[in-house]
């Protein structure tokens, strides 16, 4: 019998686990290309080192050159659903249904709003090829109590797919990619109010009972021994959202947007009975594109040996016990900003946000502030990179002195690792450059069918502006 | 057969935990008296707010008038030990075996040094009544290496106490105070390099392999069902000693010296097999002190009638499941700084140390900064005292705003019980005002025994300075 896999996306508490992915901004195109953004295209040049996204302006999306994923599994015979968020571009031609995915309900973007639908449409739910409402219309979340049934809404859907080709031994993967933990942060009924960390902990105990109810299907199922599940997120805690909208990074320095830890590590576990022992802890440095070399791994494919791949494949790790040495490189846009190698990491570029945006209280660190680290203008540290032990100092609160024999050790087996992958390096083409209020969802694929259509601008391109 | 009962005193990672008791400066004094330390006499009035403790040139101690745990427990047939670290005055009046303890291994004061014993005597050792040697000259600690044998002593007279006495049904109080990870940090040879997290981490190691070997013990002697053991700390994380000598305090605000969670948090672990089900967490809010009432509760004594005890009997917390709504004050010195109440915590002062120290690089909260919160002033807040809610916000970064509906609902709760405490208190007489230099371990009991003794200079008693 072929391998089911499951992955999942989520923001959460992480204060329990023993260990960490890293991930980061772009996580989403990453997980399902098994790339890093500058190759995978996931990147603006607009600027210098400025995180991009897929707001409703975005012109661009997932390029139908990169081999997603889903595509790979469904040519082995996997019927591939996503469920939630894609976020890898919403005009029609990065439709999920076109790259590899056979089923989805959830959204294109962000649950942000409520829009007028005259300035900027709300955004559309779809199941399949067509949308089906929108929130805040169709969708509701009540901003004031917090109140919103989409997480059970999206179990459901979960556990409908699940029974269905579980039964038939037909091989499935599911990327539940929910979002009750993303400002504006939501939770049904049941859990308001259910934790004593607010509403983002109801949101988060909500997403933890759910994802007990979709395990407990696979095992009443009888095909736990045959699903592998991967629970994971796609960046450090958003702390300009918390306390009330976002979690904690612990003792990481910084948050989402960042390349220090607190915007970089994520809880990553694995669950497969009869495969895995459980309360299994690996040291191993890894990150979400490693869950695309892996899954294709478990389903007996091979990656495309047509292009680089910067994942690799975690099987060993957990099968085995083994653990590989290998670097990961933090971008931030177009800028490798830092580099990771065993315990050490080397900082080439420090930056939180600008001035101008802390002074507005746009701050990524609250409460931190640690002079020639969590810097507001863009420094370069090319001679004399930060180097920081992790081991030691997981806060990134204590460099390393240049000076010191450590230091003199370590830097050269780090400078020859970044040396190696800059020349190799070939930058994908840049999707996130280009905005346009045109391309909103006004008018998404079956619009028509509920009346929900609504009449888009004229068609005025611009260099999206990409603050931070 | 009666119970026995093992404390533990520990300084270490806590990122694993559920919850938290909470402690803070001068935690010895009331882990053994159940009392508040403004109550049992280990504060100062020399200046206000400061934290004092018991140097080599402190006069005090602690007070006759004091009952001690382990006074108590003799009385009921307890036969009890001290293994570490005393701390509660050196001179001869304050002995342990003075104060109820029968057997002493360990030493008075922490264990700095090498002193030239002419300036300034080493610290000496004891067994029982008499001192046995000296750190640095008779117990080695290398600086260098950080390499002890220090843990291995004491884990050996843990066990021969054990065995001694749980083979004959006499029922033991053992109170293991380790400071392997209080700075100069060490740790025995098998363990030097054995983490991911420097002698700090080895130092954790050593001392939670120690503790599986204790609690094998009283497995393979089959007296666990009998044996009730506690696992805590005196304080939070020494951040002033971190990276490389002190731990981390995760998401909490700075570290040891401060009323900040982060000086206040210390892990909480109760082991008794056939009694207590593994992994149960409970939000129990409690405090070291609570350990002598438990203690007393465990072994069916009261506590003493004539006075105030701060501390309540966790038995039905941890037997019951059941949780008490009680406030814990947070003293620093002779000042209230902060009040818990449920998840509330309300600070009438801030104060983390003065401009002067911080200027010369002592930071107790490194790498955090918050404005009108991590004060280098001694700021009062008595009339609107700063409001967080530590289940949203264990960091206390974000003050709930005077404005609020919820500030307002809860200050009145939280001002009464202030009120109630302030009126009914009687502060105990000051111990920690004196210091002299002729006080040090010049010529502790016993040094005659082994040539040990040196020349006291003249007494020249002066008001200590106390300056965080």
């Amino acid at each position: 019998m072929s391998k089911e896999v499951i992955s999942r996306s989520l923001e959460e508490q992480r204060e329990q686990l023993g260990e960490y992915l890293l991930s980061g901004q772009k996580a989403r195109a990453s997980l399902l290309t098994g790339r890093l953004p500058i190759r995978n295209g996931f990147f603006t040049t607009n600027a210098h080192a400025r995180n991009a996204y897929t707001p409703q302006e975005i012109v661009g999306g997932i390029s139908d050159s990169e081999v997603l994923l889903p595509e790979l599994l469904k040519k082995a015979g996997y019927v591939n659903k996503i469920v939630g968020k894609w976020h890898l571009g919403h005009r029609p031609k990065y439709h999920p249904l076109k790259h590899g995915f056979d089923e989805w309900f959830g959204s294109p973007n962000c649950h942000f709003g409520p829009y007028d639908n005259k300035e900027r449409p709300n955004i559309p739910v779809y199941r399949d090829w067509d949308m089906i409402g929108r929130y805040y219309e169709d969708i509701q979340i009540n901003h004031k109590t917090g109140e919103s049934n989409l997480t059970q809404i999206y179990l459901q859907e979960a556990l409908n797919f699940i029974s269905k080709y579980g039964s038939t031994k037909q091989p499935f993967f599911l990327y539940w990619a929910i979002d009750a933990t993303h400002a504006p942060v939501y939770a049904s009924k049941p859990f308001l109010g259910s934790s004593r960390r607010g509403l983002y902990g109801d949101a988060v105990r909500e997403i933890d009972s759910s994802i007990g109810k979709i395990l407990e299907l696979i095992k009443n199922m009888g095909i736990a021994k045959d699903t592998f599940v991967f629970f994971t997120s796609d960046n450090g805690a958003a702390l300009i959202s918390a306390p009330n909208q976002g979690g904690s990074n612990s003792p990481f320095l910084c948050g989402k947007q960042t390349t220090f830890e607190g915007g970089m590590r994520v809880p990553g576990i694995a669950w497969w009975p009869g495969q895995l022992p459980p309360g299994q802890v690996s040291f191993q440095l890894s990150n979400i594109m490693d869950l695309y070399t892996t899954s294709l791994a478990l389903a007996g494919l091979d990656p495309p040996g047509d292009r680089p791949i910067d994942g690799i494949d975690l099987s060993p790790v957990m099968l085995e016990g083994k653990v590989t040495d290998r670097p990961i490189f933090f971008y931030r846009g177009n800028e490798m900003m830092a580099v990771r190698l065993g315990l050490y990491k080397a900082h080439y570029w420090t930056w939180t946000n600008s001035w101008e945006e802390l002074s507005q209280g746009i701050n990524f660190c609250p409460g931190q502030n640690i002079t020639g680290i969590t810097t507001h203008e863009q420094v370069e540290h090319d001679f004399n990179p930060l180097l920081f032990h992790l081991g030691r100092d997981p806060g990134e609160k204590y460099p390393i002195s240049v000076l010191s024999n450590e230091y003199q050790q370590v830097m050269p087996r780090i400078s020859y690792v970044v040396r190696q992958h800059m020349e190799s390096l070939i930058p994908g083409e840049p999707q996130l450059n280009v905005c346009d209020l045109a391309v909103m969802n006004w008018s998404p694929p079956g619009c028509e069918k509920i009346g929900k259509c609504l009449n888009p601008p004229e068609s005025k391109p611009w260099k999206c502006i990409w603050p931070h």
